[in-house]
């Protein structure tokens, strides 16, 4: 994975509020208004946050809905709903640290959401929420399934959603969020057990610098998750009539969800150290086995090839009996294999002895 | 050990208190219904939760214990009993983290008891408790020995347990099931004492591989253990009428042994390391001898072979008496073993004297 | 990077106060005086801090900025605005913690920028600020871009800042100080990516050099920012009238930008860990292939020296039909070149098995 | 040091307060009674805890000291003094972490003392204390020097001891406990300089089995002095009539040695951490030294030893004038000589300037 | 530097409060009483605290320094002075954590300083401070320049120090002695540099020799500052009237000081820890150089050596045509150099195409 780039800023010191589009929109944003209650739902598709009414009127709920970040979408924002700029710089700025902020009449949420592609590679998605008395307002950064599956709970008017407020929508869609961490995580899970059996079997290269990405990954999910955690309890233990009593314990859940994914990343983490430490030992312990039998066979060779290397002296018979006699004796030669015959056998022995073989 | 998959969870976006059974159950939860009191105790079995008087009877205690989670046993707490259905889903998903939490009129527990099998595998088994004023129920995932004993005494009506109200019963399984932890720890203490003792008597290969095992299952007893800690230190401070007063000094002792186990686990997981660390010095140490002993023989007998080469060239006596005149000498061949002992002798004494031997 | 040398510090005993200059000032410093409200800014350049009217009168706002340290412009801080003569001694002595102290009519912050230079080295740069009622004051340790953009907005009256009170003013340029560490940041991670990609590729010595000097500049700004969130936190939370309360939810904003920093700073020095992990095992890998063709080579003409050694020797044929009979065998010679390439060919298969090759 | 086996435990799920003597004793436990105050000590020994006068009269100390785990002397505790029957349980079971406990009229106090003996090895010795107004009964596991010093001076009546309540006693007991560590740590200390010179002089094998016996040693005092340090702190802090106001500036000077003995733990445990690296890198160091040898050995010679090689051969002069007409030169074999001599100087030059040599 | 002996302690049981004098003191203590006020100041020399008048007259403030431990001097401090018996302990037995405790009538400052020697080695000076209403006593275990500045200020009467209080003297005491700490991290730091720099060019031995003493001495300035942070810490927090309030400013700044010596010592810890990591991948890149060379040219010359082996066998001509008719051949002896030219080639080829050279 390539790293995000660290901000998109404008130069230190610009004024603040400034809005840096990440990316050039090559569309503009699509902007729907969900109005619901127990009665239905109607939605429609709205050109700018200036056809939105606002305050909502009372006993509707209305979820505003922008996905990409076009100047049209969010320069309303703050002229509309009377959003702070500092707040409109972060919905925009990508690369944000998770977190909660409260204010007079709304409160601000972001999250970021790491996603494995199927490729491998993974991807974050950043998710802003504003959480007013019967509005939310989400601002997504491209088009993605992040939450079909509760935008089909809330068309198809399955369980409680349509009879309570924003509040326990805004939930299900952080809800919705955090759990998309699992799959992720899941699928780590069994990268890590793939090369840990791999590594059992046959150290190689290619294994360690898969293992070398996990933990790149594992980093990357833990530097979204701790925030992610920080964030959720603050949401839990917000005051105030945004968050209704009873979202609280479903909002307690959540939390769970964000300490489990941080449990699961830690302990993948350390998994992956030991797995270092295991590659590590097994590609010093295979060198042994090489450095073992290059010893053993140069060891009992060395003595062998010095001693046939002494009877190829061309020390002259002529010179006199002391030159080289036991060329000359019948049980010369036999006596030589004898000899080197020996010196092996006592060598495998000494080895053997010493374990090494 | 494998892991225990991270969840068995819907697609991320499902409605929260949607259940999701583990496993198929092949058979029907098995459901007991135990009433006692000073005067005695009456044992029966019931079809569904909805035999189950409700509220209680004051006067008497009640223990409803489900084993196995079939939709039938389950579906009925959040019904009958008024059970959030977040607490129905966290009963049903296997692989929470131990934890405490409050409601009106009930607290709900739940503990991830983690123990060695006899073949060196690790099983995990989650067990929830849902303590009302006068009724315990218990839901385990499958039928085990957890809680034999503690059955035993109830049973057999020793002790105190009859007398006093199902907040005690609960202590008691709570702390059976965190007993469960100390032979587990045990054994694996035991394995790593083996370990350290093989180690250093013989550093191969296979003991790492069990060291490796051993710290994979410290890991996994590690993350059962802390957040157990919290959740029986959440439980020793709880305020209200269910935990009664009297109860509370024995929930100080099983938090004394959480702590313990925590101990244990921290204190072996650090002998684990120092043992990593132990085995790497060793396999160095032995590659070293290794090396020693070829250098040595290699440094011999390198130069005792090209002084046999020399005197192995044809250079003809022909060509003059510069020609290789030592072949010729009365003394030549003897001078040259007297040359080749010298260097031989001069080598050791030099290995010697640098301590290489 | 070179180290700032410790503290240029007096003599351990030395009066408190005494007033050390870091580096002889080449010029005198510079002492600039701007005065601004919604009506307009007017800027001069003042000689001693004697000529700025103090207490300054209300409804105008009042810039005093030093750049230098000069005894002429500093000496003057304690006599004409009651500074301490702790907090003057901290402006002088370069190398101070980021830190906020609150006096009775100000407060005193310290901030310390660390950029990175064209050429790749770093440099720090010391700021300090003693924020009155309607009066700012900035000491800079030498004339630098750090305030340009904040200067031209003052000056171009764009955006609300001169609308507002010099606290205002402090906060753009605390943001901006901050926000100097991003480039910076960016540098960096760019940096450690290249490495990581060079090290895949070809981990040479030369990398390691390079990862060990980013770790170092890491060290640095880690060393650099950890206080600097401390400050601005402890900013944040100041009571009382010279933080007003608008500025304070821009203060939460670089806050947040701080921990963003730090958040990024700490991923970084993970990642580099890692990248020692990898070029270690890189390295001990390219060993191991060396490793493995020497023995290869090594131990399969080992052996087949030794043959050919053998037939080296001088044994007579004169001697008797035992010494060595096989050179006068017909096939004597074809015979020895198979059983050298059986030998070959074994040995290659027992690589090939052990998976060597 | 063998582990202490982890806990003695009955099976998980037995009733809790079911007492388990750890070790069948021999002997019955010796019980002794000491009266003291102003007036005067009396002492005498008692057969069981049922001839102590309880309530103890007021305007006297009473010390009343087991040694031994005899069922007898414990079992009484309960029925006589009230004591909680976990407390029972704890003081039999060994292998407590140390800890301290606040019950209506009395205090618990468990105390772990490690001690290295002479051989060696080290041992434990659980103390317990049970403080009540005017009564101190303290069980130690077996009989030892632990409280001598204490002991012979409240039986000569040196000091004010015998004018105080049981709480100094109490105070007395702790402080000679704690400070048993230090003697131990003196000597830990002094292990470790010495294996600290012998590594920088000759680093070996068996020095650095030492080093893990010290750090092992060292993991079993951090165990037992952590929760010492919070058991004292407790200590001091306790409210009540217990603990004397005169007596708690005591007890403030063994919480500063107990911080006193963790320091020293833990600077004790890095020094061998940074013993680790050192032995590493001096084994290390002294492989490359071995490797450096043969490497000057090796590449001088082999090129030698295959140029005698060459002339080894046997081209038939008869084949004609291209067939090693070197062998037949007047100064060829002074000339391979030369040549010899040169490619040997030319290495020596080449390993000189790349400063291996 | 050798360790301090642990604790020069009397055996575990002693009577709290007996003093142990750690070295016989050669010379007498020296005892000299200043005093002092806006008037002027006058100093003498006294023979015993018997002859300081206390409590001191007020409107005047009184130093009493005593230099060595002698047990006339100090023996007369709890009789005097009202101090604790342990207090006086503390101020005896050397190897005190620095601390601050509170008494009634005083305060009790230890602050222990580690300063390098000319010879490199390190020596601790503990200090202990009595601060009273208008009187402060120092403790210093022998003569040293410790306080000597602060001192000549006194005497000199510059700055304002005798126009206040005591608690301004114990305050430029404290800091004096604190600043003790910075040029010896200087030192330290510009060692831990140097051998940084010959670390990269150059990595020996002994450079990590030096690094392990650097380490070491880190670790002793570590021991000493934590500690010391905490002390001032809690300096600055002191309630009631013995620091005055103008004092605090200055003790705010001791602070920071402190925690600018822990953040030098940190920061060097660090670095020295990368330091480690440098050598220890300098030495095994060294190593692999020196494989390098050793395997490429065994590599090339084993093969070689093996062809020259074979035309060195003496099969003989007369067995038959198959035997060794390459001897024979009128090209026979150029071909075999072309072959070995050959072999060389493609291996060097080989060699580079891997980058191996």
């Amino acid at each position: 994975m390539r790293r995000r780039s660290v901000r998109k800023v404008h130069p230190p010191g610009t004024a603040p509020g400034t809005l840096a589009f990440a990316v050039e929109p090559a569309a503009p944003a699509r902007i729907t208004l969900l109005t619901y209650g127990e009665g239905g739902l109607s939605e429609r598709s709205v050109a700018s946050t200036a056809e939105v009414p606002f305050p909502t009127p009372a006993g509707q709920q209305t979820w505003l809905r922008i996905v990409g970040h076009s100047p049209e979408a969010l320069g309303g924002l703050s002229a509309r709903f009377g959003v702070h700029p500092l707040v409109v710089e972060d919905i925009v700025d990508l690369g944000q640290r998770p977190k909660v902020e409260e204010f007079d009449d709304h409160l601000f949420i972001v999250v970021d959401v790491v996603r494995g592609r199927p490729d491998g590679s993974m991807e974050e998605e950043q998710v802003s929420f504003l959480l007013f008395e019967n509005l939310l307002i989400t601002v997504q950064e491209r088009e993605s399934d992040l939450f079909r599956l509760v935008e089909e709970r809330l068309r198809a008017g399955r369980g409680k959603m349509r009879g309570l407020a924003v509040d326990y929508l805004a939930y299900a869609l952080v809800d919705a969020a955090v759990d998309h961490f699992f799959p992720t995580l899941e699928r780590v899970g069994e990268r890590i057990d793939e090369i840990e059996e791999e590594l059992l079997a046959n150290p190689d290269r290619r294994n360690f610098e898969r293992l070398h990405e996990a933990k790149r990954d594992l980093l990357r999910l833990r530097k979204a998750t701790w925030p992610l955690r920080e964030a959720v309890a603050k949401l839990e233990r917000i005051d105030g009539s945004l968050v209704r009593e009873g979202t609280r314990v479903w909002l307690r859940d959540v939390y769970d969800h964000a300490v489990q994914i941080i449990d699961i990343v830690e302990t993948s983490r350390e998994t992956t150290s030991e797995l270092v430490d295991l590659y590590l030992s097994s590609v010093s312990n295979r060198m042994n086995e090489i450095m073992k039998v290059l010893t053993i066979i140069a060891t009992i060779f060395i003595p062998l090839t010095f001693i046939v290397g002494v009877y190829g002296m061309n020390f002259s018979a002529e010179a006199g009996p002391l030159s080289m006699p036991e060329l000359r004796w019948r049980w010369g030669y036999p006596a030589v294999w004898a000899v080197m015959a020996g010196i092996s056998v006592g060598m495998l022995w000494m080895f053997r002895r010493r374990r090494w073989l």
